[in-house]
């Protein structure tokens, strides 16, 4: 399931991201998915602080999760990354979370997928821009899209 | 676009709650979702804490979020909340949110749409159960479904 | 121990911010402290929004809590607000949470106590600017300070 | 200032943690306290989820902050910390944290510091219990207390 992805970045559960059933509450996911975005923008060689310096913002339009199991306090999150298609100011991410096993005993635990669409626009008016050509490129280089 | 929602709440955008584009965080939005699940419960007789206490929890399987306006600090929303559809162990949730207007002279504005899909688990093993029936009928009744 | 403040606000527990211990996540009282100052400078008469347009913050320089008994899902709090001093550039806010009892039988249990100290910032290059003196006065006429 | 500090843990500001103001929200630093204290107690020897398997809960009785300069999204934060004190059931953590320089051109920035009182309650009812002697003893070994 996570064998076209050809990124990944990790993170561990904050006692802050558990809710009262012990779990981590649904929407924080959201958050795992930003961190996810930001390092693959990096692994390609970009930072978004960069990009709002420019004069942009990619702005989510639509965002969804699907949740198979329940992640905890203190589990080590592999969060799968990957952008599917690249339009004129819209592309998308999609997410693959598994729990990674303590120990080789256990195995990997599928957690959660989703998905957002992001919009580059003008910082000063949120209306829509063309995504800049070298993220452009950098993006279809290393997808193969 | 609301017509057919029979209940609605409403909450006051938190500064914690924006980010540094100065807009509401896209994440946030299912915290607002939970705020208004809460208050629809309430609104037909039932305290989730009680459905808690008889064992079982809702537990979010999908969630799925369209943004259409950003919203910022201070504004006041309206989270327009139902059900479409209840079956053996799950049911759903439609969300419809608008930013009221201040003053007479502006019109509200749409903000943002989703939905979740709930499980009612067993609250020690997270496996389905089937959901009260007296809730089941609650909101069945409530919504003419 | 709160016979000294004159001014409250009011909210209700989110699943969000409690934890897996079931109880309200240490770090979320300060965002109840923020909504206590937002609808504390709304009682006397100002937006907060208005005061950034006018090209300050309120940045925090200080925060701190005290912790009580745990507050949970749902409940009903009560976050008592003052203004003890206000000096040049900078002015503190006490807050003192109680949990509201929801019926006669019961008492209110006292939460949490904290403070927080604001400074006045140019928002370009947020060095300390003299408070303005319209909302000096509001606060000293209200607080009698 | 960091000269007594044993242990410091690392984190990156994720977008999420920003507010309007374009920097940390105040209140979001007491959640880097708490991946800080997780981190510490794991150097020692210790997971923090055992702990509570054993029938503890720490909870925190008191936390303060002060903050000394804005950090903001992606800043390289670094979380120095330490216990200062253990009593009967109750200790200490301080923290103090620096924006860590992005080339060696640059200086390290301090951010803000604090510290929490933590109390080693019984999971069930909340009433303090002594906190587990092994721990008690890597802590005072560790710090030299």
């Amino acid at each position: 399931m996570t064998d076209n992805f050809k990124f990944y970045t990790e993170l561990k559960v904050r006692y802050e991201e558990t809710d009262a059933m012990s779990v981590v509450y649904y929407g924080k996911y959201f958050v795992f998915f930003e961190v996810a975005r930001t390092e693959y923008l990096k692994n390609i060689g970009y930072n978004y602080t960069d990009i709002e310096k420019e004069g942009f913002y990619f702005v989510v339009a639509e965002s969804n999760c699907k949740y198979y199991n329940p992640a905890r306090y203190d589990d080590d999150l592999r969060i799968f990354t990957r952008v599917e298609y690249i339009k004129n100011s819209s592309f998308n991410f999609v997410y693959h979370i598994i729990k990674t096993a303590k120990n080789e005993t256990l195995s990997d635990v599928k957690i959660a997928s989703g998905s957002t669409v992001l919009v580059c626009v003008d910082n000063t008016d949120f209306k829509p821009r063309r995504i800049p050509e070298y993220l452009r490129k950098a993006i279809q280089d290393f997808e193969q899209i």
